[in-house]
């Protein structure tokens, strides 16, 4: 489910499951995990890029398999520890990590940007945090990223919101350093990383171990605390209405429910 | 001396003491502090917007209040207590802040935007921190939210020039995160405060509460730092010429002043 | 070798080795580090302006010093203690630092930005930081006040790729306050830093140390982080190839060198 290829120095990790938008079930979880250690410690890899194939970068944790039989157990369990895992190891990751986001991104789609070291944004792609939406709550560090990239008034809306983001917004609020036109988009995202590849892999692993330095314990702290809030709502009676809500096709309605802390 | 409404979850509390400008006199402030306290308990208001009745935001600090009798002690006891405590009561607040800046800001009626989870602003209004040309410092944690948000730089010029900005300034420095036009501005605030309000509370607070983990212990610290330098610096010598040259309606001059460090 | 003028509080330093494109050796770093200090103890300057006479500001540490005949034992010692030094002095400056950026910044001469309290930069000003193409890694504190200043992925892409920047993208990336015409540059800096300067200088003082307050830790740590880093990559593979493609006036090519961690 992840297409890995090498050239010139970059790696390229593809989110390879196109019919289901890249949606993360466990499989992919694994995977991309397992991808990203593999990179770590191969010098052949200077830079990685991840990004999706078809017409989405990813549509996030995967809602229909979550719902199978028991929706709220394996909201808390499985996918939730996918996305700590996966958190923590980009986060740990040495080298240039750069996200490319060829088409939507939702969810743990929208909020791996924040975890790249550089990220770029076909035209046509956009982004939403659906949480609040769901009754839960962020994940992947972006109370940590979002902040520090667009300023706390931006983060705080398009994380409350669960409103979309188009390309264009995502460069003005610096979630994105740029935005390429969709038919020449894996082309120019190749000719930077390929440039970032030229240089020595020691001063590319020392420079950004030294920008890494003093976020790096806050980073891991984000990805704690939201797992834990991602735990406290998850199955409560917001994210039960959001999931039936989903089930039978209608629009969710929160305002009679008492969940409130 | 504040207006509460509550409409669809939102709490509006507007400052009215138009003749004043929505000056901050000791009544102000304290029932300022009594309405964001109660609708922190109470679950009818999902999320609070501050605002201003007539053409101003808030002028700020009530300069003529301060300056009957004996301006040097009141400017250091009242006024400073009043910012300290709603300072905190802001930076505690569980549940979405929205500033809206009707009008002109000054002051307190400035830093409160850094304060807010979002801040919107009318076309036509602006903002001042006159701290500098009073002999003073910044209060309402804005030497830590205002870097924060607008990077080190323009909050530097902003807080320590006195300068005006207007409201494109402000939103292209992201102390605003979108400016309306005078005529719908109220009803484009509302209408996003709604979106918000729309939302499962428990996700709401959970999501904000991981957003501001990283920083209300510096917001906090912040205020304290505050407010220890405007003591300091009360009843100074520059601070002594600045509103003596205000009860003159002269220009002030600091060129001759020495009560540098 | 620097320059040193008083007029109406501001204390204007111009880094004046014109032939060198005021790039910094043994003498320079010496200099400004005395004329620093020289200002932080004289109550006749409020603010200081640093910036370069000729064409341009300044074109970093000086490589042909450095290479006369042992390249790696210099640049390891003398100039990452005068970058070290004049940081750390910078950091604990009591009073308003603008950088006014006349022309070409390269190295040290961009990384200054970030410690500025304002930068400016002339229109046809650019910006660089060479530290991967010299396969060793960025100083002055740049991979702390960067990612404050531009975001972490604009801070990423400027410190790892080696491109330029140029004034327009300076000021976008928050990096500078404002670009003037080259005609009118240091007449508008001028008027700017004449206006702080016409500020009282306790409020000057205490605004700043405010300000500076949350992040004077963080940004000695930097530096000392980056002393490290660079004592760790300088006379390693990648600098040695670096150096001598610069000597030999070729492209440095670091695609078969194993200086990997």
């Amino acid at each position: 489910m992840v297409l890995i290829e090498t050239s010139k120095g970059v790696r390229t990790l593809t989110l390879n499951r196109p019919d289901a938008l890249n949606a993360f079930n466990r499989e992919l979880w694994g995977e991309l995990c397992h991808a990203v250690e593999e990179a770590k410690s191969d010098n052949s890899a200077k830079v990685i890029v991840i990004t999706g194939s078809g017409r989405a970068f990813s549509a996030g944790a995967d809602l229909r398999e979550k719902m199978d039989t028991n929706g709220q157990d394996k909201w808390t369990q499985s996918p939730s520890v996918g996305v700590t895992q996966l958190v923590d190891l980009l986060v740990d990751f040495p080298k240039p990590i750069i996200v490319a986001v060829n088409g939507l991104g939702v969810g743990i789609g929208a909020t791996l940007c924040g975890l790249a070291d550089i990220t770029y944004m076909a035209a046509s792609a956009r982004l939403r945090c659906p949480f609040s939406s769901l009754g839960i709550t962020a994940e992947g560090a972006s109370t940590y990223t979002f902040s520090r990239l667009m300023g706390h008034q931006a983060a705080s809306w398009f994380l409350l919101s669960a409103q979309w983001m188009d390309a264009t917004q995502c460069k003005d609020a610096n979630l994105a350093l740029e935005v390429f036109p969709d038919e020449s988009f894996m082309a120019n995202v190749m000719e930077r990383a390929e440039q970032l590849a030229s240089m020595p892999l020691a001063s590319l692993i020392e420079t950004k171990s030294l920008i890494m330095a003093p976020h790096k314990e806050q980073l891991h702290a984000a990805n704690i605390r939201e797992t834990e809030g991602l735990a406290r709502l998850s199955g409560g009676p917001s994210n039960i209405e959001a999931l039936q809500a989903f089930a039978e096709k209608r629009p969710a309605d929160f305002s009679e429910i008492e969940d409130n802390k």
